[in-house]
């Protein structure tokens, strides 16, 4: 939560942000997914070497959950926090225990609301990438934005 | 992970599958939230008043990942699981303390794979309805379907 708020006047197209990076392990996509996603790829190392995955993979769900903590905790400064209406969501490839994960953002288009002044929407292309420089997940989602208070 | 399980062989276009439902209430918000996604309209009722929600709201990605345990537990009974490439995602409206959550899905096309006799694609439209039957979330998704075994 440090550092400049953005608004919507301070974005502009192709503005990057850079959030810190998330160690994941075996403990955490196993805890996940007993909780959210009890398939036996996601918690069971032996039973995933014959599933589609090859091997143990994090939830998809899971990814997503990390990639907004990543955000939140300083991955996309946006004044008044990170609110997003929906968007395309894919994942290219699984995300493996002693992934490194980092999430890249960049702005796509900014909107202002005609009807409502306080705001906008801004189309952002998050993209979260593994040690590698693999993308995990990428999600491009439209987010509502504050306008800078009169 | 009761019942029949369903393979690509098994399923038509406009066929449609219900979940149980699940109870959510303000604890497993602030819970989820905490971990995940802790911004003070997921985090605290009060704060929450003069966000846009206008009231305590979960995450997203908890109404998603709430959503992925109701398809697990039979609400899409697929063999060999639910994995899902990805697709269409969109929050219509929040998902609050309170709200019972049931997830049903219908299957909107059916695509065999060329390449992998062993398996095929089929696209879900996944929408997830409070008890007042109104979608919280809506997921569109391209979902890996094993063929029947020869």
């Amino acid at each position: 939560m440090s550092g400049k708020r953005l608004y919507l006047e301070d974005l502009q197209v192709g503005q990057r942000f850079t959030s810190a990076s998330h160690a994941l392990d075996e403990a955490q996509i196993l805890a996940y997914a007993r909780q959210y996603d009890p398939q036996p790829f996601h918690l069971d190392a032996e039973a995933a070497k014959d599933s589609l995955f090859g091997g143990l993979a994090a939830s998809g769900w899971h990814t997503a959950s990390i990639t907004m903590r990543l955000l939140v905790d300083g991955g996309m400064p946006l004044a008044g926090g990170i609110i997003g209406a929906g968007g395309e969501l894919a994942w290219p490839r699984p995300t493996r225990p002693g992934d490194v994960l980092t999430v890249e953002t960049e702005v796509l288009e900014i909107k202002p609301s005609r009807s409502r002044p306080d705001r906008g929407m801004a189309l952002m292309r998050i993209r979260t990438l593994n040690q590698a420089g693999e993308p995990v997940q990428v999600f491009t989602v439209n987010t509502v934005v504050h306008r800078r208070p009169a």
